[in-house]
């Protein structure tokens, strides 16, 4: 007689977005004539840079042919990609990660999910709080956590680390030492960042406890700020202590097209066995590459031409969030983030919870955003905006929050 | 201090295809005017049909405009896509599976390694021995298995289901009843087919017993007899107890592309909870969809061209595999499958060992092919042969071996 996972009963019902998309659509169901503006999931409008959209015509032709016909990829991903990636993402920025440490993927999501499978399911895992809810659920998914506790809206045997205004939302070490640490900065939700003197602290506690961090980079891309490290691995030390994810979807605008990257260095030694064997394993057995016409799409954001297109991308992006972290300055909201990261973090006003400022926000301004509680219950009085949207829209939407 | 997942170390040192990679690359050093010809890994060499290349065409124009750009794709997949397989594949078929029982992902080796992750690590497995690896190695690493015997060539705690030539190379029902039952037809490697009557057995064993079959269909185009189901879902009752991944890398050239899907039909309940909510959980958590150019592409498949065009390309392949099949029985070779499926599965001569005869016939042909050995004991003695090659090679190949 067949049994299933219980810990997938742990999970509480229902996804943040999903709640989101329900009550936006009954609105709109009753508000017909209201034009409603999403400034909530974090998901791109832009559409893929000309140079990528050569290299993907030029692969499809490959495809179409013979003599250029590709079958199943290499495990770990084309060398030309990954080559790419150890010269411009690492080598450029001083951190030595060599090709055959990077893991090409179909993205920082399924990479993030399936990273904690290398692991012992004995082990503690740290958040931050509030968190990207992959972490936590794909942990509870896989029996390292225990039951939720509703009133706390925590599950135990994780260890939150709270990220509030005080600490500039960036984590203290914990005191309880955790066995897994994952840290994602510049953050998702708050928009939040770590200086490099700050983030080695980090690299040096795990060294020193033999934790290892899951880093996830996804946004390294929008940051502004020169003392703002854009991996972990410009850290010292950090080859021994932490694995690094990276995603294509908001470095070049592939949500759809579906590609990331995962670095392993081969130093990272958990109870004398290289994670890099382990991970390599779990790639051969469960997983088969990304498509080869995706992985020219990668290659050509590291074009001359395409890191040009790419830049510009995210500085039209990042006008959205100055347009939206400066308006709501002008309102009188408490705001940060939106400066090296496309989201913005804000105080709900009056003391509102933020699932009542979602209410209030999308009754009277028609606009949409994330209630922060949905990413942990340190979130909870936050909000978060995202500079994803288009530009007139995005200017629309700040004059009606304005108009509150 | 972090720990590792020790089930990892159970899994044996080199998985199979580096093992024979290593094998030619060494034989084509030493020997660099013989022409090598591959007949071992399962990988397609036609190009991808022109209907696939236009709809990926298409798309791509329409991910570079804002208009049509596309981002992050609904959860399951495209509906476009899912009302096509529902349609084709199962309806036209007389099987009643709704668009929203499948779920679309990057292929049928990322679902048959992540199926077993909603089930109990308390599960029992039962595989057929030869067998495709991921199978195994999947719940080798969930810890769902015991160690692995070497002499045996057997993990602990699995149960094996001896494929010979007497039963047709099918497996017979197991004594000891399985949790979880994992059947491939049209098989790798062995290339046999289950009839539906015989089929229709253990879709009733699995429901008298409250087993669930993982039916692994990914290359039931290749089907040519009749009495061959394509889908499991043919047999009355394999709604409440079976689960069926599809690939479109041996239907449609898609091994380089990466698309597949996975029905998990709603009646399927274990222990009271619908196994759909858990995938879908699963899927929202750990995943974010396959290319919205490479659903496209998945869409022109069912075109009225797209059909025609696969059509062709699976005769053409079926063409190699009658070469091989009627070549080696003529040079007096014990061989099966090739009728319904592209895999020649041939009895060694000589009572030589599958390794034996693989280094016999790179050596002596130079000619490529896969040790039975590899897919399990009870593939000791047999080799399998693949149909994907190119014709003319496919030819000289046999050829070579008719010579031997």
């Amino acid at each position: 007689m067949a049994k299933i996972n219980q810990n997938y009963l742990k999970l509480p019902g229902s996804y943040l977005f999903s709640t989101i998309g329900k009550k936006v659509k009954e609105f709109e169901a009753q508000n017909p004539n209201k034009q409603v503006i999403r400034l909530g999931i974090g998901d791109v409008t832009q559409p893929l840079a000309p140079s990528i959209i050569k290299a993907l015509h030029g692969a499809v032709d490959e495809m179409g042919q013979e003599e250029t016909f590709k079958g199943y990829a290499p495990d770990l991903g084309y060398e030309f990609l990954r080559k790419a990636i150890s010269e411009y993402d690492y080598k450029a920025r001083g951190c030595a990660i060599e090709p055959d440490e990077i893991f090409v993927s179909d993205g920082a999501k399924s990479d993030c999910g399936n990273i904690q499978e290398i692991f012992s399911t004995d082990n503690v895992i740290a958040v931050c709080d509030p968190v990207y809810p992959v972490y936590v659920d794909s942990n509870v998914m896989a029996g390292r956590t225990g039951v939720y506790d509703a009133d706390q809206q925590c599950f135990n045997g994780v260890i939150y680390m709270p990220c509030d205004a005080a600490s500039g939302f960036a984590p203290e070490l914990p005191k309880q030492v955790p066995d897994m640490i994952y840290l994602c900065f510049p953050n998702n939700p708050t928009g939040a960042v770590m200086t490099k003197a700050r983030l080695q602290e980090w690299v040096d506690y795990a060294n020193k406890n033999g934790s290892v961090i899951l880093y996830d980079s996804a946004y390294e891309a929008y940051i502004a700020e020169a003392d703002v490290p854009h991996s972990i691995y410009e850290c010292a030390g950090a080859r021994t202590c932490a694995i690094e994810c990276r995603s294509f979807s908001k470095t070049a605008g592939f949500t759809g097209l579906r590609l990331g990257y995962t670095v392993v260095p081969k130093d990272l030694k958990v109870e004398g066995t290289a994670l890099h064997s382990l991970w390599t394993r779990r790639h051969g057995t469960k997983f088969n590459g990304a498509p080869y016409i995706v992985q020219r799409a990668g290659e050509a954001v590291y074009s001359a031409q395409g890191r040009k297109e790419i830049e510009e991308q995210i500085a039209w992006y990042m006008g959205n969030a100055k347009i939206i972290l400066e308006g709501l300055k002008e309102a009188g909201f408490e705001v940060s983030g939106g400066v090296n990261a496309p989201y913005i973090w804000l105080k709900t006003p009056d003391n509102m919870t933020s699932w009542e400022f979602f209410d209030h926000l999308l009754t009277k301004a028609n606009v949409v955003g994330t209630p922060g509680s949905g990413f942990g219950p340190h979130g909870e009085h936050y909000f978060r905006l995202t500079a994803f949207g288009n530009r007139e829209k995005t200017i629309e939407a700040v004059e009606r929050i304005k108009k509150l």
